[in-house]
């Protein structure tokens, strides 16, 4: 029984990635559908390669592209409508969402309320709306299931478990490029050295916010909505080989731990392939699943935990998450905008936290809804893109 | 829904153990049924406490002591029947199989038939005859749930997993007091030294076992059997602070482990308890649940290889494993007297493996019955102390 796949962001990271686990799997797997942002070119060589049935883009503009490029009975679409197209119209078994911010909500949302399973790498659609997408899936029966290694670690520990159980879950951080630099030099960091990660090969936004930490607050926030837990049963652990991507810790003192080489192919390949897994690397042994190389003598593994004066990105999105509704939202908008004025050389590295705490003191908390999630996204943007100008300013007088 | 319980083994550490677990969860178990050895008033001690429908003992002699010292409603039974009465008359849901040796295999082979759970801590029972067990049990529906902390491990990571996807699984082993000693010091090595376990606190038989990794032989044997692994797929790394007790790796590249407290209540609650899990330790948390102390400011896990060449126990095991039939029941047989013949002090500990090895060269490959199994231990046993005698009469001359 092949699965339909449905890909929105098929450009991105995890997107071409997905290509490839499907690639491999043709008699498992088939593309109906793929998304793209403004990347039409590449878009086109993925759809003569996988052959889906609706193609969709960003903007109208590039319509005619596609329309010149693909065969005829290709469906093609784009914007909000075309995303939606992609989610429910395709027969989709699987929507993988892995566009960035908040462009697939409602598309994803329409998925969720018909049932289809999610694979989901946006991690601001649970940071921000993860309760709205849980309790649709809740009522239609549509599995979330997460692409992040470290949710998919927790999934897969919890897989058959009675998860009203869980003491505690514990989330690995590799710790980033400053994991070792004490606070003045974090602060002054430069964005070539926020782009070193020990570890993990991931996109700009994804790379500065692992150095600040704020990708683990994001991630302790989605934990909690994937998986309806509170801030206090959420630890996060340094790990910094990136072996064991997370650990659950039940009731009756027994833990659970995943652990897999640092390759999105395999969180993928596990949320399409689910409940089943793939057999594509049958001859994994002993030390080398540990993360050491076949040759080696012994594997180590180390924790320790999180200094959160070094890191208050980590901090404040605990604080995000206690204070729930649309405040995490409000977090993960305004933290896009203050990596951003970083990246562009607007702000200094340890001002990251300071543009992100000051949105979150102008944010009302509210009840959460799509609208009100939208509404709190633009203004803590707006504020976080104040407290970025008024930074700048005395450096312009 | 109280589950009812019947302990055979009830005065050894794991029958002890249960009665402890179930005295901490009375409105989730049961005791209706214990059966002991010659340690009668530990049993009566135990009856009074936990008011058991049947009692048995091993002797007749000691059935007049119980019917004095017990309520008249108890039934009063010993020896195989009475092991019988207690595995399938008591209604038991569950069937704690906590007794040494194959003096209990008839009756739990009977509440296996009938589809009552078995709790097994009866090493023997699954590396003699784990096969017919299991075939019975897949006949019945009986769940065979191991109590041993390392294949109680694989047993939770597998949990509602495909277990076709199974590539590998890596039982861990403490490595035991020797594991440091070079070849000569450990052939020569005293009593006293062998029974000085680094973690677990257990008889003095399994303490050397540990000692010489003969138990962690005898596990990959359960491993194999309990879930239908060929020896291949069974791998052993040595971690010396038994946090983590077991890994499977899976078909697609993803790994998962158990770890928990070095406790054998955690592995006696799980099987009690499985699918649910007890709730009584619902405060562990990050750093503590990797087995460091709550104040402690890093955990690491450190695994490596055995070393065949110190410990060719661990190898007489694969090879047994591998030849399959009587010969792992000969194997665990022989090894019984070997460590007997160690700790009367009548062979050196270099030479148990020597008096297995010469056992196993004597035993005939011949297929599994309940009836071959018996043969082929008493046969082994033979050959074995006649290995020990041959030994000692140089001495002795």
């Amino acid at each position: 029984m092949q699965k339909n796949i449905a890909v929105l962001g098929s450009t991105g990271s995890i997107g071409t990635q997905t290509l490839d686990v499907v690639a491999r799997h043709p008699e498992r797997f088939r593309i109906v559908a793929l998304a793209c942002g403004s990347r039409v070119a590449e878009t086109i060589a993925q759809a003569l390669a996988c052959e889906p049935e609706i193609v969709s883009c960003a903007n109208e503009a590039d319509v005619a592209t596609l329309r010149a490029a693909l065969p005829a009975r290709v469906r093609i679409a784009h914007g909000a409508d075309g995303l939606m197209a992609c989610a429910v119209d395709s027969g989709a078994d699987v929507v993988v969402a892995a566009t960035d911010g908040a462009v697939a909500f409602d598309a994803v949302f329409a998925a969720c309320e018909r049932g289809i399973r999610i694979a989901v790498a946006n991690k601001e659609l649970i940071v921000a709306a993860g309760e709205l997408f849980m309790a649709a899936a809740a009522r239609s029966g549509a599995e979330i299931i997460p692409v992040d290694s470290e949710h998919s670690a927790l999934f897969q520990c919890l897989v058959g478990e009675p998860v009203e159980r869980i003491a505690s879950v514990i989330l690995t951080a590799s710790g980033g490029p400053f994991w070792d630099w004490d606070r003045d030099r974090i602060a002054g960091a430069a964005v070539a050295d926020a782009l070193r990660h020990p570890t993990w090969q991931m996109g700009v936004k994804n790379t500065v916010d692992s150095a600040s930490l704020m990708n683990k607050g994001l991630e302790v926030i989605e934990a909690s909505r994937l998986f309806r837990l509170p801030a206090e049963k959420i630890d996060v652990l340094v790990h910094r080989t990136s072996v064991a991507h997370g650990f659950v810790v039940f009731t009756d003192g027994n833990v659970k731990a995943q652990l897999a080489p640092p390759d999105m192919r395999l969180p993928i390949g596990y949320a399409l392939a689910y409940p089943d897994r793939l057999a594509d690397r049958p001859h994994q042994r002993a030390l080398a699943a540990l993360g050491t190389s076949p040759d080696a003598r012994a594997a180590t593994l180390a924790f320790v935990p999180p200094d959160l004066e070094r890191f208050p990105c980590l901090g404040l999105a605990y604080e995000a998450l206690r204070r729930g509704g649309t405040v995490p939202a409000a977090l993960s908008a305004a933290n896009e905008i203050a990596v951003a004025a970083f990246v562009r050389g607007a702000i200094r590295f340890g001002e990251i936290s300071n543009v992100v705490a000051s949105a979150l003191r102008g944010t009302p908390d509210e009840p959460l809804t799509l609208a009100s999630v939208r509404a709190a996204d633009l203004h803590a943007r707006a504020l976080a893109n104040a407290e970025v100008e008024a930074r700048l300013a005395p450096l312009t007088n």
